[in-house]
Protein backbone atom coordinates (compact mmCIF):
# COMPACT_ATOMS: atom_id res chain seq x y z
CA UNK A 1 0.00 0.00 0.00
CA UNK A 2 1.25 3.31 -1.26
CA UNK A 3 -0.31 6.86 -0.15
CA UNK A 4 -1.01 8.91 -2.48
CA UNK A 5 1.49 12.12 -3.20
CA UNK A 6 1.27 15.27 -5.92
CA UNK A 7 4.00 15.01 -8.39
CA UNK A 8 6.74 17.74 -8.21
CA UNK A 9 4.90 19.87 -11.16
CA UNK A 10 1.58 19.55 -9.30
CA UNK A 11 3.12 20.96 -6.04
CA UNK A 12 1.06 24.27 -5.20
CA UNK A 13 2.61 27.69 -3.87
CA UNK A 14 -0.10 28.87 -2.06
CA UNK A 15 -1.17 25.49 -1.10
CA UNK A 16 2.51 25.04 0.39
CA UNK A 17 2.26 28.31 2.41
CA UNK A 18 -0.90 27.47 3.57
CA UNK A 19 -0.44 24.18 4.66
CA UNK A 20 3.16 25.73 6.74
CA UNK A 21 1.35 28.69 8.03
CA UNK A 22 0.72 26.25 11.04
CA UNK A 23 3.17 25.86 14.21
CA UNK A 24 2.93 22.37 14.71
CA UNK A 25 3.37 21.65 10.95
CA UNK A 26 6.58 24.40 11.11
CA UNK A 27 8.15 22.54 13.89
CA UNK A 28 7.86 19.02 12.08
CA UNK A 29 9.52 20.49 9.03
CA UNK A 30 12.10 22.08 11.15
CA UNK A 31 12.84 18.61 12.88
CA UNK A 32 13.12 16.82 9.72
CA UNK A 33 15.28 19.48 8.10
CA UNK A 34 17.64 18.96 11.21
CA UNK A 35 17.71 15.25 10.37
CA UNK A 36 17.94 15.95 6.90
CA UNK A 37 18.33 12.35 4.82
CA UNK A 38 16.98 10.42 7.55
CA UNK A 39 13.10 9.24 7.01
CA UNK A 40 12.03 9.21 10.54
CA UNK A 41 9.33 7.43 12.30
CA UNK A 42 6.04 8.96 13.10
CA UNK A 43 6.74 8.27 17.03
CA UNK A 44 9.67 10.45 16.57
CA UNK A 45 7.06 14.02 16.60
CA UNK A 46 5.79 12.51 19.57
CA UNK A 47 6.79 15.74 21.51
CA UNK A 48 5.02 18.04 19.08
CA UNK A 49 1.70 16.82 18.90
CA UNK A 50 -1.22 14.14 20.14
CA UNK A 51 -0.73 11.10 17.90
CA UNK A 52 -4.18 12.07 15.95
CA UNK A 53 -2.99 15.58 15.57
CA UNK A 54 0.25 14.62 13.94
CA UNK A 55 -1.36 12.06 11.68
CA UNK A 56 -3.55 14.78 10.37
CA UNK A 57 -0.79 17.43 10.33
CA UNK A 58 1.24 14.41 8.36
CA UNK A 59 -1.12 14.06 6.05
CA UNK A 60 -1.82 17.68 5.54
CA UNK A 61 2.22 18.15 4.64
CA UNK A 62 2.41 14.78 2.75
CA UNK A 63 -0.78 16.10 0.15
CA UNK A 64 0.61 19.56 -0.02
CA UNK A 65 3.95 17.80 -1.46
CA UNK A 66 6.05 18.81 1.25
CA UNK A 67 6.82 15.60 2.85
CA UNK A 68 6.73 12.01 1.46
CA UNK A 69 5.35 9.27 3.61
CA UNK A 70 6.54 5.72 2.72
CA UNK A 71 4.78 2.54 4.37
CA UNK A 72 6.86 -0.23 5.74
CA UNK A 73 5.35 -2.86 7.63
CA UNK A 74 3.70 -0.65 10.65
CA UNK A 75 5.67 2.04 10.73
CA UNK A 76 5.28 5.22 8.58
CA UNK A 77 8.53 6.78 7.43
CA UNK A 78 8.36 10.69 7.18
CA UNK A 79 10.94 12.29 4.81
CA UNK A 80 11.21 16.18 3.80
CA UNK A 81 10.83 16.38 -0.63
CA UNK A 82 14.01 19.35 -0.07
CA UNK A 83 14.55 18.30 -3.88
CA UNK A 84 11.32 18.74 -5.47
CA UNK A 85 10.90 21.91 -3.21
CA UNK A 86 13.73 23.44 -4.46
CA UNK A 87 13.42 22.75 -7.59
CA UNK A 88 9.97 23.93 -7.85
CA UNK A 89 10.57 26.75 -5.37
CA UNK A 90 14.39 27.96 -5.04
CA UNK A 91 15.15 29.24 -1.85
CA UNK A 92 11.68 29.03 -0.19
CA UNK A 93 12.18 25.94 2.06
CA UNK A 94 16.02 27.88 3.22
CA UNK A 95 14.19 30.59 4.02
CA UNK A 96 11.13 29.47 6.12
CA UNK A 97 13.63 26.84 7.82
CA UNK A 98 15.93 29.56 8.72
CA UNK A 99 13.08 31.89 10.41
CA UNK A 100 11.42 28.52 11.81
CA UNK A 101 14.83 28.09 14.01
CA UNK A 102 13.95 31.13 15.89
CA UNK A 103 10.04 29.80 16.78
CA UNK A 104 10.28 27.67 20.01
CA UNK A 105 10.29 24.09 19.60
CA UNK A 106 8.13 23.19 22.26
CA UNK A 107 4.59 23.43 20.24
CA UNK A 108 2.56 23.38 23.52
CA UNK A 109 4.49 26.50 24.98
CA UNK A 110 4.53 28.44 21.42
CA UNK A 111 0.76 28.48 21.23
CA UNK A 112 0.56 29.23 25.03
CA UNK A 113 3.05 32.08 25.22
CA UNK A 114 3.16 33.95 21.73
CA UNK A 115 6.02 36.24 22.78
CA UNK A 116 8.55 34.24 24.43
CA UNK A 117 11.45 34.39 22.33
CA UNK A 118 14.37 31.96 22.46
CA UNK B 1 -8.05 57.57 11.81
CA UNK B 2 -5.00 54.83 11.27
CA UNK B 3 -5.61 51.44 11.20
CA UNK B 4 -3.77 48.93 13.37
CA UNK B 5 -0.51 47.33 11.94
CA UNK B 6 1.20 44.66 14.21
CA UNK B 7 4.81 46.09 15.36
CA UNK B 8 8.02 44.44 13.13
CA UNK B 9 8.65 42.31 16.58
CA UNK B 10 4.97 40.97 16.45
CA UNK B 11 5.15 39.45 12.66
CA UNK B 12 4.59 35.76 13.51
CA UNK B 13 6.15 33.30 10.57
CA UNK B 14 3.25 31.01 10.78
CA UNK B 15 0.41 33.69 9.98
CA UNK B 16 2.65 35.66 7.43
CA UNK B 17 2.80 31.69 5.77
CA UNK B 18 -0.80 31.21 6.52
CA UNK B 19 -1.86 34.83 4.73
CA UNK B 20 0.13 34.18 2.05
CA UNK B 21 -1.12 30.45 1.38
CA UNK B 22 -4.12 32.12 -1.10
CA UNK B 23 -3.68 32.40 -4.80
CA UNK B 24 -5.65 36.40 -4.97
CA UNK B 25 -3.13 37.54 -1.15
CA UNK B 26 -0.16 35.97 -3.71
CA UNK B 27 -1.29 37.96 -6.64
CA UNK B 28 -1.42 41.66 -4.32
CA UNK B 29 2.06 40.85 -2.99
CA UNK B 30 3.07 39.73 -5.96
CA UNK B 31 1.80 43.28 -8.02
CA UNK B 32 3.05 45.23 -4.72
CA UNK B 33 6.75 43.88 -5.38
CA UNK B 34 6.46 44.74 -8.99
CA UNK B 35 5.61 48.31 -8.30
CA UNK B 36 7.97 48.99 -5.26
CA UNK B 37 8.52 51.99 -3.23
CA UNK B 38 4.68 53.27 -4.37
CA UNK B 39 2.08 52.89 -2.28
CA UNK B 40 -0.75 51.70 -4.92
CA UNK B 41 -4.32 52.74 -3.86
CA UNK B 42 -7.30 50.10 -3.50
CA UNK B 43 -8.93 50.28 -7.05
CA UNK B 44 -5.50 49.93 -8.73
CA UNK B 45 -5.82 46.07 -7.21
CA UNK B 46 -9.74 45.63 -9.09
CA UNK B 47 -8.47 43.06 -11.30
CA UNK B 48 -7.62 40.66 -8.88
CA UNK B 49 -10.88 40.47 -7.37
CA UNK B 50 -14.53 42.39 -6.58
CA UNK B 51 -13.90 45.15 -4.08
CA UNK B 52 -15.59 43.33 -0.98
CA UNK B 53 -12.94 40.69 -1.28
CA UNK B 54 -9.97 42.90 -1.79
CA UNK B 55 -11.15 44.54 1.35
CA UNK B 56 -11.01 41.59 3.43
CA UNK B 57 -7.66 40.32 1.54
CA UNK B 58 -5.75 43.42 2.18
CA UNK B 59 -7.53 43.95 5.76
CA UNK B 60 -5.29 39.86 5.96
CA UNK B 61 -2.45 41.70 4.62
CA UNK B 62 -2.56 44.09 7.13
CA UNK B 63 -3.08 42.50 10.25
CA UNK B 64 -0.13 39.82 9.09
CA UNK B 65 2.21 42.45 8.94
CA UNK B 66 2.55 42.01 5.30
CA UNK B 67 1.45 45.41 3.82
CA UNK B 68 0.94 49.16 5.58
CA UNK B 69 -2.05 50.86 4.68
CA UNK B 70 -2.03 54.45 5.24
CA UNK B 71 -5.74 56.64 5.25
CA UNK B 72 -5.53 59.74 2.98
CA UNK B 73 -8.80 61.45 2.70
CA UNK B 74 -11.03 58.87 1.19
CA UNK B 75 -8.51 56.63 -0.40
CA UNK B 76 -6.50 53.96 1.16
CA UNK B 77 -2.58 54.10 -0.02
CA UNK B 78 -1.16 50.20 0.44
CA UNK B 79 2.68 49.30 0.69
CA UNK B 80 4.64 46.13 0.76
CA UNK B 81 6.49 46.04 4.64
CA UNK B 82 9.51 44.69 2.77
CA UNK B 83 12.28 46.28 5.18
CA UNK B 84 10.38 45.12 7.88
CA UNK B 85 9.57 41.37 6.73
CA UNK B 86 13.30 40.92 5.27
CA UNK B 87 14.37 42.00 8.90
CA UNK B 88 12.30 39.69 10.45
CA UNK B 89 12.72 36.76 8.20
CA UNK B 90 15.42 37.43 5.64
CA UNK B 91 15.14 35.62 2.26
CA UNK B 92 11.82 34.73 2.88
CA UNK B 93 9.66 37.32 0.50
CA UNK B 94 11.70 37.44 -2.08
CA UNK B 95 11.89 33.56 -2.69
CA UNK B 96 8.09 33.70 -2.19
CA UNK B 97 7.64 36.77 -5.05
CA UNK B 98 10.08 34.51 -7.23
CA UNK B 99 8.01 31.79 -7.39
CA UNK B 100 4.73 33.83 -7.17
CA UNK B 101 6.01 35.16 -10.80
CA UNK B 102 5.31 32.09 -12.33
CA UNK B 103 1.51 31.92 -11.25
CA UNK B 104 -0.87 32.97 -13.54
CA UNK B 105 -1.82 37.10 -12.78
CA UNK B 106 -5.23 36.73 -13.50
CA UNK B 107 -6.99 35.37 -10.12
CA UNK B 108 -9.84 34.04 -11.89
CA UNK B 109 -7.92 32.14 -14.59
CA UNK B 110 -5.73 30.64 -11.99
CA UNK B 111 -8.71 29.62 -9.80
CA UNK B 112 -10.63 28.31 -13.13
CA UNK B 113 -7.14 26.73 -14.94
CA UNK B 114 -4.83 25.56 -11.94
CA UNK B 115 -2.59 23.80 -14.21
CA UNK B 116 -1.95 26.39 -16.73
CA UNK B 117 1.56 28.02 -16.31
CA UNK B 118 2.79 31.35 -18.09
Amino acid sequence: MTLPHPNTDQISLPIVLGVLGDPTRLAIVRYLASKEGVALNCSQFLDLGSKTNLSYHLAKLREAGITRTEIRGTNRLISLRRADLDSRFPGLLDSIIASAIKLPINIKEAVGVETTAR
